[in-house]
Protein backbone atom coordinates (compact mmCIF):
# COMPACT_ATOMS: atom_id res chain seq x y z
CA UNK A 1 0.00 0.00 0.00
CA UNK A 2 3.09 2.34 0.93
CA UNK A 3 4.20 1.49 -2.97
CA UNK A 4 1.00 2.14 -4.52
CA UNK A 5 0.96 5.86 -2.59
CA UNK A 6 4.39 6.65 -3.08
CA UNK A 7 3.88 5.23 -7.04
CA UNK A 8 0.55 7.83 -7.29
CA UNK A 9 2.72 10.26 -5.22
CA UNK A 10 5.36 10.51 -8.07
CA UNK A 11 2.88 10.35 -11.05
CA UNK A 12 1.19 13.09 -9.44
CA UNK A 13 4.49 15.13 -9.66
CA UNK A 14 5.37 13.77 -12.65
CA UNK A 15 2.54 15.35 -14.66
CA UNK A 16 2.60 18.45 -13.37
CA UNK A 17 5.67 18.71 -13.73
CA UNK A 18 4.92 18.35 -17.57
CA UNK A 19 1.56 20.88 -16.89
CA UNK A 20 3.64 23.90 -18.06
CA UNK A 21 5.37 25.20 -21.86
CA UNK A 22 8.65 26.33 -19.58
CA UNK A 23 9.06 22.94 -17.98
CA UNK A 24 8.59 20.95 -21.15
CA UNK A 25 11.14 23.23 -23.09
CA UNK A 26 13.74 22.63 -20.69
CA UNK A 27 12.61 19.12 -20.97
CA UNK A 28 12.97 19.07 -24.70
CA UNK A 29 16.68 20.36 -24.44
CA UNK A 30 17.62 17.95 -22.27
CA UNK A 31 16.47 15.15 -24.39
CA UNK A 32 18.27 16.58 -27.43
CA UNK A 33 21.26 17.15 -25.98
CA UNK A 34 21.16 13.26 -25.07
CA UNK A 35 20.46 12.67 -28.30
CA UNK A 36 22.99 14.79 -29.64
CA UNK A 37 25.67 13.49 -27.65
CA UNK A 38 25.59 10.24 -29.33
CA UNK A 39 25.40 7.57 -26.35
CA UNK A 40 27.80 9.53 -24.06
CA UNK A 41 25.67 10.79 -20.85
CA UNK A 42 24.78 14.02 -21.11
CA UNK A 43 24.32 17.34 -19.37
CA UNK A 44 23.70 20.70 -19.57
CA UNK A 45 24.71 23.78 -17.40
CA UNK A 46 21.46 25.87 -15.97
CA UNK A 47 22.04 28.28 -17.79
CA UNK A 48 22.18 26.49 -21.26
CA UNK A 49 19.05 24.75 -20.09
CA UNK A 50 16.84 27.65 -19.63
CA UNK A 51 18.19 30.42 -22.00
CA UNK A 52 15.84 32.56 -23.35
CA UNK A 53 12.58 31.54 -21.56
CA UNK A 54 10.86 35.05 -21.58
CA UNK A 55 10.49 34.99 -17.51
CA UNK A 56 12.31 35.87 -14.47
CA UNK A 57 15.15 34.35 -12.60
CA UNK A 58 12.97 33.26 -9.95
CA UNK A 59 10.49 32.12 -12.09
CA UNK A 60 12.99 29.45 -13.76
CA UNK A 61 14.69 28.40 -10.37
CA UNK A 62 10.62 27.52 -9.55
CA UNK A 63 10.60 25.13 -12.83
CA UNK A 64 13.80 23.96 -11.50
CA UNK A 65 12.21 23.00 -8.65
CA UNK A 66 9.19 21.14 -9.87
CA UNK A 67 10.90 19.07 -11.73
CA UNK A 68 13.89 18.16 -9.50
CA UNK A 69 11.00 16.96 -7.12
CA UNK A 70 9.31 14.87 -9.47
CA UNK A 71 12.81 13.31 -10.30
CA UNK A 72 12.41 14.18 -13.73
CA UNK A 73 15.85 16.35 -13.73
CA UNK A 74 19.01 15.82 -11.55
CA UNK A 75 21.20 18.33 -10.15
CA UNK A 76 24.57 18.06 -9.75
CA UNK A 77 26.79 20.51 -8.53
CA UNK A 78 30.48 21.52 -9.32
CA UNK A 79 32.14 24.13 -7.58
CA UNK A 80 29.84 27.14 -8.59
CA UNK A 81 28.51 25.42 -11.89
CA UNK A 82 25.13 23.75 -11.73
CA UNK A 83 24.84 21.05 -14.23
CA UNK A 84 21.06 19.21 -14.87
CA UNK A 85 20.44 15.78 -16.63
CA UNK A 86 17.13 14.45 -17.65
CA UNK A 87 15.90 11.15 -15.75
CA UNK A 88 13.90 9.27 -18.11
CA UNK A 89 12.17 7.01 -15.47
CA UNK A 90 9.43 9.63 -14.40
CA UNK A 91 8.72 9.70 -18.19
CA UNK A 92 8.35 6.05 -18.39
CA UNK A 93 6.00 5.73 -16.08
CA UNK A 94 3.97 8.83 -16.76
CA UNK A 95 3.73 7.28 -20.44
CA UNK A 96 3.01 3.88 -19.35
CA UNK A 97 -0.40 5.24 -17.64
CA UNK A 98 -1.66 6.77 -20.66
CA UNK A 99 -0.73 3.56 -22.63
CA UNK A 100 -3.05 1.42 -20.04
CA UNK A 101 -5.76 3.73 -21.10
CA UNK A 102 -4.85 3.31 -24.51
CA UNK A 103 -4.76 -0.46 -23.98
CA UNK A 104 -8.58 -0.15 -22.65
CA UNK A 105 -9.34 1.78 -25.91
CA UNK A 106 -8.38 -0.37 -28.07
CA UNK A 107 -9.50 -3.13 -26.37
CA UNK A 108 -13.27 -1.56 -27.29
CA UNK A 109 -11.65 -0.99 -31.03
CA UNK A 110 -11.22 -4.60 -31.29
CA UNK A 111 -14.44 -5.39 -30.27
CA UNK A 112 -15.81 -3.32 -33.39
CA UNK A 113 -13.37 -4.79 -35.60
CA UNK A 114 -14.91 -8.51 -34.38
CA UNK A 115 -18.52 -7.05 -34.87
CA UNK A 116 -17.65 -5.87 -38.23
CA UNK A 117 -15.92 -8.86 -39.44
CA UNK A 118 -18.62 -11.52 -38.15
CA UNK A 119 -21.64 -8.90 -39.69
CA UNK A 120 -19.69 -9.24 -43.32
CA UNK A 121 -19.80 -13.14 -42.94
CA UNK B 1 1.81 30.71 -34.00
CA UNK B 2 -1.69 30.93 -32.32
CA UNK B 3 -2.24 26.88 -33.00
CA UNK B 4 1.20 25.97 -31.62
CA UNK B 5 0.33 28.12 -28.22
CA UNK B 6 -3.69 26.59 -28.37
CA UNK B 7 -1.56 23.61 -28.48
CA UNK B 8 0.88 24.05 -25.65
CA UNK B 9 -2.32 25.44 -23.38
CA UNK B 10 -3.83 22.14 -23.74
CA UNK B 11 -0.61 20.14 -23.16
CA UNK B 12 -0.64 22.22 -19.59
CA UNK B 13 -4.03 21.24 -18.79
CA UNK B 14 -4.10 17.51 -19.97
CA UNK B 15 -1.17 17.50 -17.59
CA UNK B 16 -2.71 18.84 -14.94
CA UNK B 17 -5.75 16.97 -15.23
CA UNK B 18 -3.46 13.72 -14.89
CA UNK B 19 -1.29 15.12 -11.91
CA UNK B 20 -4.23 13.76 -9.15
CA UNK B 21 -5.10 10.25 -8.15
CA UNK B 22 -8.94 10.97 -7.70
CA UNK B 23 -8.81 12.77 -11.67
CA UNK B 24 -6.76 9.13 -12.81
CA UNK B 25 -9.42 7.02 -10.78
CA UNK B 26 -12.41 8.80 -12.78
CA UNK B 27 -10.48 8.15 -16.04
CA UNK B 28 -9.72 4.92 -15.79
CA UNK B 29 -13.34 3.96 -14.74
CA UNK B 30 -14.39 5.56 -17.62
CA UNK B 31 -11.71 3.99 -19.81
CA UNK B 32 -12.48 0.49 -18.09
CA UNK B 33 -16.31 1.41 -19.24
CA UNK B 34 -15.69 1.93 -23.00
CA UNK B 35 -13.82 -1.14 -22.68
CA UNK B 36 -16.22 -3.29 -20.93
CA UNK B 37 -18.89 -1.76 -23.99
CA UNK B 38 -17.19 -4.11 -26.11
CA UNK B 39 -17.37 -1.33 -28.68
CA UNK B 40 -20.51 0.68 -28.01
CA UNK B 41 -19.93 4.29 -26.86
CA UNK B 42 -19.79 4.21 -23.66
CA UNK B 43 -20.69 6.43 -20.69
CA UNK B 44 -21.35 6.62 -16.69
CA UNK B 45 -23.35 8.70 -14.45
CA UNK B 46 -21.37 11.52 -12.11
CA UNK B 47 -22.71 8.79 -9.62
CA UNK B 48 -20.99 6.03 -11.27
CA UNK B 49 -17.55 7.45 -12.28
CA UNK B 50 -17.04 9.64 -8.61
CA UNK B 51 -18.30 7.26 -6.29
CA UNK B 52 -16.36 5.96 -3.71
CA UNK B 53 -13.88 8.72 -3.47
CA UNK B 54 -13.14 9.70 0.08
CA UNK B 55 -13.42 13.41 -0.48
CA UNK B 56 -16.39 16.19 -0.43
CA UNK B 57 -18.75 16.68 -3.24
CA UNK B 58 -17.21 20.53 -3.85
CA UNK B 59 -13.67 18.30 -4.28
CA UNK B 60 -15.26 15.94 -7.02
CA UNK B 61 -17.13 18.73 -8.45
CA UNK B 62 -13.20 21.02 -8.73
CA UNK B 63 -11.46 17.54 -10.04
CA UNK B 64 -14.35 16.94 -13.08
CA UNK B 65 -13.96 20.72 -13.38
CA UNK B 66 -10.70 20.04 -14.59
CA UNK B 67 -10.77 17.13 -16.38
CA UNK B 68 -13.94 19.02 -18.36
CA UNK B 69 -11.36 22.39 -19.22
CA UNK B 70 -8.52 19.65 -20.31
CA UNK B 71 -11.37 18.20 -22.46
CA UNK B 72 -10.46 14.87 -21.16
CA UNK B 73 -14.18 14.34 -20.49
CA UNK B 74 -17.42 15.24 -21.85
CA UNK B 75 -20.54 16.13 -20.10
CA UNK B 76 -23.83 15.28 -21.52
CA UNK B 77 -26.70 16.61 -19.71
CA UNK B 78 -30.13 14.62 -19.82
CA UNK B 79 -32.47 16.30 -17.41
CA UNK B 80 -31.33 15.43 -14.06
CA UNK B 81 -28.97 12.95 -15.18
CA UNK B 82 -25.57 14.28 -15.66
CA UNK B 83 -23.35 11.38 -17.50
CA UNK B 84 -19.84 11.94 -18.67
CA UNK B 85 -17.64 10.01 -21.20
CA UNK B 86 -13.74 9.90 -21.73
CA UNK B 87 -12.40 12.05 -24.67
CA UNK B 88 -9.47 10.46 -26.31
CA UNK B 89 -7.60 12.72 -27.87
CA UNK B 90 -6.06 14.75 -24.92
CA UNK B 91 -4.10 11.69 -23.82
CA UNK B 92 -2.96 10.98 -27.40
CA UNK B 93 -1.65 14.06 -27.79
CA UNK B 94 0.10 14.08 -23.76
CA UNK B 95 1.37 10.41 -24.80
CA UNK B 96 2.79 11.83 -28.20
CA UNK B 97 5.03 14.28 -26.42
CA UNK B 98 6.70 11.97 -24.40
CA UNK B 99 6.99 9.42 -27.08
CA UNK B 100 9.51 12.18 -28.68
CA UNK B 101 11.09 12.56 -25.59
CA UNK B 102 11.54 8.98 -25.85
CA UNK B 103 12.85 8.60 -29.13
CA UNK B 104 15.53 11.23 -28.46
CA UNK B 105 16.43 8.85 -25.76
CA UNK B 106 16.07 5.71 -28.37
CA UNK B 107 18.50 7.19 -30.84
CA UNK B 108 21.21 7.63 -27.71
CA UNK B 109 20.61 3.72 -27.18
CA UNK B 110 21.21 3.20 -30.26
CA UNK B 111 24.68 4.96 -30.83
CA UNK B 112 25.30 3.20 -27.61
CA UNK B 113 24.63 -0.38 -29.53
CA UNK B 114 26.38 0.89 -32.63
CA UNK B 115 29.26 2.09 -30.31
CA UNK B 116 29.25 -1.67 -28.51
CA UNK B 117 28.68 -3.26 -32.27
CA UNK B 118 31.90 -1.63 -33.67
CA UNK B 119 33.98 -2.23 -30.61
CA UNK B 120 33.02 -6.10 -30.68
CA UNK B 121 34.29 -6.17 -34.36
Amino acid sequence: MANQATAERTLDRTFAACAHPIRRGIVERLAARESAAGGRAADMTVGEATRDFAVSKPAISRHLRVLEEAGAIERVIDGRTHRLRLAEQPFEDASDWIARLQQMWERKFDAVEQYLAERGR
